[in-house]
């Protein structure tokens, strides 16, 4: 009865082009499943086009905010839940996320890589650099996928949430 | 476009048959409203109840949960947050809640009372006793809503979610 | 080998001269003892005055600090520990004491006798307002002490830490 | 006045004997500045080698506790600040230290590297495999230091505490 929750995680306003459209992209697949779409919920960023890719296509999001200045939330988010803990809120990030979709990089985002593989939980890496690839890889190769975009991501995401 | 979150709060295995029932009946309302209802989630007393008058209902609810043991997760949460944080959790509680509202006290509920004041939440105690209605009251007064049942509640609610 | 912590809770800018004599007070003991001395660390109220009493009279001191902003941080601090999670780092405060010491009442401080009566701790209440008393000693009467002054609280810090 | 703190993480049971002789030296020298010594606390690995090198040596040591578990807590923490937080507390580790160093990797290390580095923290890698050099040095070339050893740690740290 519980529906399935997707984490997109990735860089703020340092994202890339290429990062936006994976993370509009994830968003609007899980939409397309009626999955709920979970992310760090500011109005930047893969967070952001994450949510605008679910919103735009019927889904359903969720945004844990780090802090409850509401001028920071991404306009995309049905259910704010605020935590007022900064980067700690990184660690409810991914354990309410059945799997973790990860589009670009930066220190946040790999916070959230390294808090789910601590948790347990399978992250798929999407479009990164070959040095994040291969330190991930090697560090909890069980639980890291790594992709080149998102479609590969979806193939994987329909495999480990069936 | 973000919907509102109704919080309800109170006691796990000492909740009153009464504190169950307004608990159950604030969800139920809830519900009726396309409100969301959120509590500590765990299936145990008020949360549990709570959560089950909003999905009997036709509701969506949300379970703020303080740990990642799926055997202590109400069976009437649609979305579960994992926090992994104990006690801590009921900070995000109270922060992701349009207004809170209480049904029976212990020493949990009574950190969520005191967090959500903190946070200049409305706050409404349902048919607790005496004690705590003063004490309250007198420690936020342009906050506190002191009602004896549900229906009370209810009326309160609609005023202020306006 | 561990040294015993007294926490030491109160209210910022709202307390009273008579909370701020307490805390103060409770911290010189403190350091009396070769204990240390454990409160919220901003620069406001009791927080700082038990942490002045301490460091006055050769006491070991720790804040638990709500941001990592300096300019909030008291000046009698030895040792901060930096959260960046506002309100919740109160159940850290308490979780880290042997016991508490309440010197005075705020929506905040209510909250971490709460935290504390969770986790099972003993409460020390100073000088409340009788509403305050009558509440928390009726809520968890085997762990709360209500005494008027810092005398009385020494008294019974004696005996919970022998 | 307020000491300086130095945080040492890595991994537990997976540390190598490599990692615990670089944890067990730098508690040691931090111990030898009248540094405080900083681990996650736990009885296991890094953590309770560096608390013993700073112990063994006359220094003050402080454990940032996951679990009230006292069962787990290291026997060389003179002051336990318990969070029930489990992998969020990794973020008050690096919040409170004025520097962090990192023996050995595994993912609860990894993400304490991250978090460190979204607070702008400096961070030194003691003897860590190539693939973590790189990627951490690639994401925060300005925060980050690599050394095969504790020898070369300590220069750092010197240098940066001055």
């Amino acid at each position: 009865m519980v529906k399935k929750i997707i984490g997109v995680m990735g860089p703020g306003k340092n994202a890339t082009k290429v990062d936006l459209k994976n993370a509009y992209e994830i968003g609007k697949y899980s939409a397309s499943q009626g999955f709920i779409t979970l992310t760090g919920g500011r109005n930047d960023g893969v967070m952001d086009e994450a949510l605008r890719g679910a919103k735009e296509n019927g889904g359903t999001t969720i945004g844990i905010l780090p802090s409850d200045d509401k001028t920071t939330f991404s306009k995309y988010i049905d259910i704010p839940i605020i935590t007022n803990m900064k980067s700690a809120r990184n660690y409810i990030n991914v354990l309410s996320s059945d799997i973790v979709v990860v589009c670009g990089i930066d220190a946040g985002t790999s916070s959230e890589i390294s808090l789910a593989l601590k948790a347990e939980k399978k992250v798929i890496l999407v479009g990164l650099e070959k040095e994040a690839n291969i330190f991930y890889s090697k560090l909890a190769p069980s639980l890291i996928f790594v992709v080149k975009e998102y479609k590969q991501a979806i193939v994987i995401i329909k495999k480990e949430l069936k």
